[in-house]
Order: structure tokens, then C-alpha cells, then sequence
């Protein structure tokens, strides 16, 4: 049953940015698409936009059912998509993964069919309507198997990462938490941090903001709600990272202060280190200049 | 002698990015511009680079002097271009001014005929190849007298500030300090402290790097030695900005560790604020989405 020779037939449960723009992606490909949500204006916005059908009961089963929903209802979607038997392979886009599969597996799902996924893209807008099918282009999408994940399901989301246009990067699931606490969720509180303390901002001091701020605060737009939800699924190693920084900043806080605390290089030597770091960035990145 | 009608002659001492930046833009607006700087190279480098002559002994006094070294040099520098008399009007282009026009002070400057001033405009790239003319156009430009600069110096200064493109901001030394601090400066720090996370990065790590963190990161770039000096003038400004963000982001790991010493609710009242913050960054700029 796991056999999937070619992805025809994809269901996507969710039709927010990223599961709409997975069906954009997929209908380019000339992929049947079935999109849910549980908010029927956002799949009919879906539908519209040019992502598929309506998913109907009597749909026979899908090659990949991907669940794009909050990390917090990914397992349930899941345990009920099996029930109901939607397709072969289950896969999911939440940006954290262990806890994920930690309770899908005590809620008892299928764990043989369903492969932990996560497109690393996004925009700062979010719903149907900001879908677009290049949104994954070139982009990286970890996929992160259980050792009880079958070989054949995860041969299956890789070929619908291929056919999103993404670079799939295989990863065990703790160690993809330990990797977007530091890439991104922890960056998003940072920025979220900067970005507070203009939440008074008088005008004087925004006639004088240039184009660093703007860039160090863009990810502050993302949505509250969804923010709070993969923080709480990826804590503690977000909690590490913000606490390093933490340290940083106060270390760097002291020496301003001319506090005997830290020493005479404490500024410097994070200057330096952020250097050091930046430079490593960039030559990750394949638009770098 | 500080009644400048129209200016004509303008001399620039230090022909890094922004001195040549500023001497290119004048040149374009027909400017005779001459050039100095401590480094033979580098002043050479600007006049190959179109940005004027080269300042010579015999020159007749320029009607601004615009001083566009480190803002530890930039004391010494107008206390001796005085003494030679370059010019009737000089300026500055450091981003802090409160310690800057006291010390100014204390050294016996003519405080008469300074005009403390700051274009917020800047490139990752230094030295005088990254200059470019357009580099202030349309971008804010602080001008900052001290109660004793004579009003003719100050029109003099904007009107240089609108030949180069740019908005002349009028405001005190200490106000400015305060708002580069929040708008720029601390934001560097908390760049430098999240990329300073990706130092010794692994190869699996730097795979999964977005456009989020690279925005995030991108003004850790700035070259240390100068930052260190920028942030050691305007030490207690930007340590105060530094602490505020400290409490939010260990308030943050707090919430993420399950601690009770922060309520429930402390991360979403983050990211909510974030938000509000960022919005308020995006309405105030000319290119905002």
C-alpha cells in the first residue's frame, strides 16, 4: 500500500500560506490536488485560487495527504485523516517535529505512513490569498522520518518536496528542533524583542529609521497566535538560545556601563563573533552577494 | 564670514565610504569638492573615484568643511582644521553628538561655526570604492547645534544636507543620542549577539538558514573596530535600550522554561508588541510594503 510508484493524487488539510501554496506548487506540477479546511471560506478561497477541488467524502485515497495545520492540531488532523483512511502517506509542514511525533505516537497513529516534514519558507503575510506557487522554490524542506517511518512513505514526501520545486534535507527530528530554535524561531523573538520597543514609538524617533531596523524587525509581522504555538512546541531549545543571547546582551550591557563585571573586550570580541557568524550566513545562503 | 549664500567650495577630511559618498554627491550637484585624508591611498582612491581634487595648502577656505573620520578622531580633527583654517562652516558625519559637541567644547573649538550633524544612510561595505552618490537621497540627515552655532552655519549645513539629497532632522545632541541608540545602534548589538550564534555554525545548521535570519543578521556585518567606537560613545543610551531587550528576552526564556516567576501570558504579550512595534517601523518608511 506504501508503494507509491508517482505521486498523482495529493490531499492537502489545511489551505492556509503554505498548504495553499503546496496545491499552487502540486497543480503546476499537473498533480490532482483535494483541499479541507476547517474554515470553509479559506479552502473555497483556495479552490479559487487555483489549488485543486474541494475535497469530497467519497474521494477515493490520496498518494500524500499533507497536514498543514498548527504544530498544535497536527496529531489530531493526523490520528482522524488515518481513521478515516485519506490516503497512503501522511506528512505534515509544522516547524518543529519532536514533540509532534512523541505524542502522535501515544495517541497511536499510523506511525509506519506518516513523515514529519517542514518547508523552511514563508512570507510575513499569511492566509490563501499570500499563497504562491514558487514559494518553496530552491528552498530547503527537512523531512524527518521516525525509525518507525517506512522507506517507501518517505520515498513518497520526498518526491512531492521535488515536485514543490524544494531541496529536501533529511534530519532526526531533535536534532531539526535544535537547528530552527537557533535559525528561526529564536531569530523571530529577537526581532520580536527590537521591534517592542517601538510599540510607542514617537515620531521623531521613526523620521530617523533606516534600513538596518527595518531589516533586524521584518519577521516581528508574523502572526502572534501561530508564533506562541511553535514556541511552546520547541521550548527548551529556543529557551537555550535566546538564553545565550541573553548573556551576550548583558555582558555587552556591562561594559557600556564601564561595569568591572566583564572585560575591557567584552564589545569587541561579540562585534567580532557576530562577524564571525554573519560571514558564515551569507556563504550558506545561495543568493548571497 | 559665516554668511554663506550659496555654497561653492567644500572640503571633506576622511574619504571612507561616507566622506566619499558625500564629496560624489556634491560633484554631482557641481560642487567644487577637495579631498584629505590621514591615509594618502585612500584620499587618491576617492579622486580617481570622480570625488574632486585633492586638498592642497594654498586652498582657499572652503565655505563647509565636512568632517567624516571615526567619532573618537572627530574633536581633534575640527580643533586643528580650525586652527588652519579650512573653511567658515564645518560639520561632522559621526552617529553620536552629545559627547562629541562637550568635548568639542572642552578643547576650545569655535563651537560658533560647528554644526554638529549625522546622515543616517550606510552601506555593509566601507572605504571609498563602496561610495555612492546616491547614497543619501531622500534619506533623513540629523543637523544638531549646540546653543552657541550661529544660525548662518546652520543654514549653510542644510543646505549642503539638500545638495547631497537628503532630509535635513532638526534636533538636540542628547535627543539624537537617544533615538540612533533605539533606531541603530543597539540593533546592531542584537544582530551581532544573534549571529554571533552561527560562529562555529555545522554544515546541517547553515542548510536550513532562511531570508528571515539572514535579514535579521544582516548589519552584523559592520566592521568591529568602527562599532566599537560608535557604541562607546553613546554607551549609556544604547545600554539602557540593551537592558530593556535582556528583560524581554530572559522573560521569554522564563515563559518557555515554564518558570512561574512570569505569567502565562508572557510570550504572546511579546510577540503582540512586536507586532505593534513593527508596524509602527513599516508606516514610518518611504518604502514600506
Amino acid at each position: 500500500m506504501l508503494a507509491v510508484a508517482a505521486i498523482r493524487r495529493v490531499t492537502v488539510l489545511g489551505t492556509g500560506l503554505i498548504g495553499t501554496s503546496i496545491a499552487l506548487a502540486l497543480r503546476r506540477a499537473g498533480i490532482h490536488v483535494a483541499l479541507s479546511d476547517r474554515d470553509p471560506g479559506a479552502a473555497a478561497e483556495a479552490v479559487r485560487m487555483g489549488g485543486g477541488v474541494a475535497l469530497r467524502p467519497a474521494d477515493p485515497p490520496a498518494d500524500v495527504v499533507v497536514i498543514a495545520t498548527p504544530p498544535s492540531t497536527v496529531v489530531s488532523v493526523l490520528r482522524d485523516a488515518q481513521q478515516r483512511g485519506l490516503g497512503a502517506v501522511y506528512t505534515d509542514v509544522a516547524s518543529t517535529k519532536a514533540r509532534i511525533v512523541a505524542d502522535a505516537e501515544r495517541a497511536g497513529c499510523d506511525l509506519g505512513g506518516y513523515v514529519p516534514g517542514h518547508p523552511i519558507a514563508g512570507r510575513e503575510l499569511s492566509g490563501p490569498l499570500a499563497a504562491r506557487a514558487e514559494l518553496f522554490t530552491g528552498r530547503p524542506w527537512a523531512v524527518c522520518p521516525h525509525s518507525a517511518t517506512s522507506p517507501a512513505a518517505v520515498r513518497a514526501v520526498i518526491e512531492l518536496v521535488a515536485l514543490c520545486g524544494a531541496e529536501h534535507r533529511m534530519l532526526a527530528p531533535d536534532v531539526h528542533d535544535r537547528v530552527v530554535a537557533v535559525v528561526s524561531h529564536a531569530p523571530h523573538l529577537i526581532s520580536a524583542a527590537l521591534a517592542a520597543r517601538f510599540a510607542a514609538a514617537d515620531d521623531m524617533t521613526l523620521s530617523l529609521v533606516g534600513k538596518g531596523l527595518q531589516d533586524t524587525t521584518r519577521i516581528a509581522t508574523g502572526a502572534a497566535g501561530l508564533w506562541s504555538d511553535i514556541l511552546e512546541h520547541n521550548a527548551d531549545s529556543v529557551a537555550a538560545v535566546l538564553e545565550a543571547v541573553v548573556r551576550d546582551l548583558a555582558d555587552a550591557a556591562s561594559a557600556l556601563r564601564g561595569s568591572a563585571r566583564v572585560g575591557p573586550d567584552a564589545l569587541a570580541d561579540l562585534l567580532a563573533r557576530g562577524n564571525r557568524g554573519r560571514r558564515h550566513i551569507t556563504g550558506s545562503l545561495p543568493d548571497a552577494a
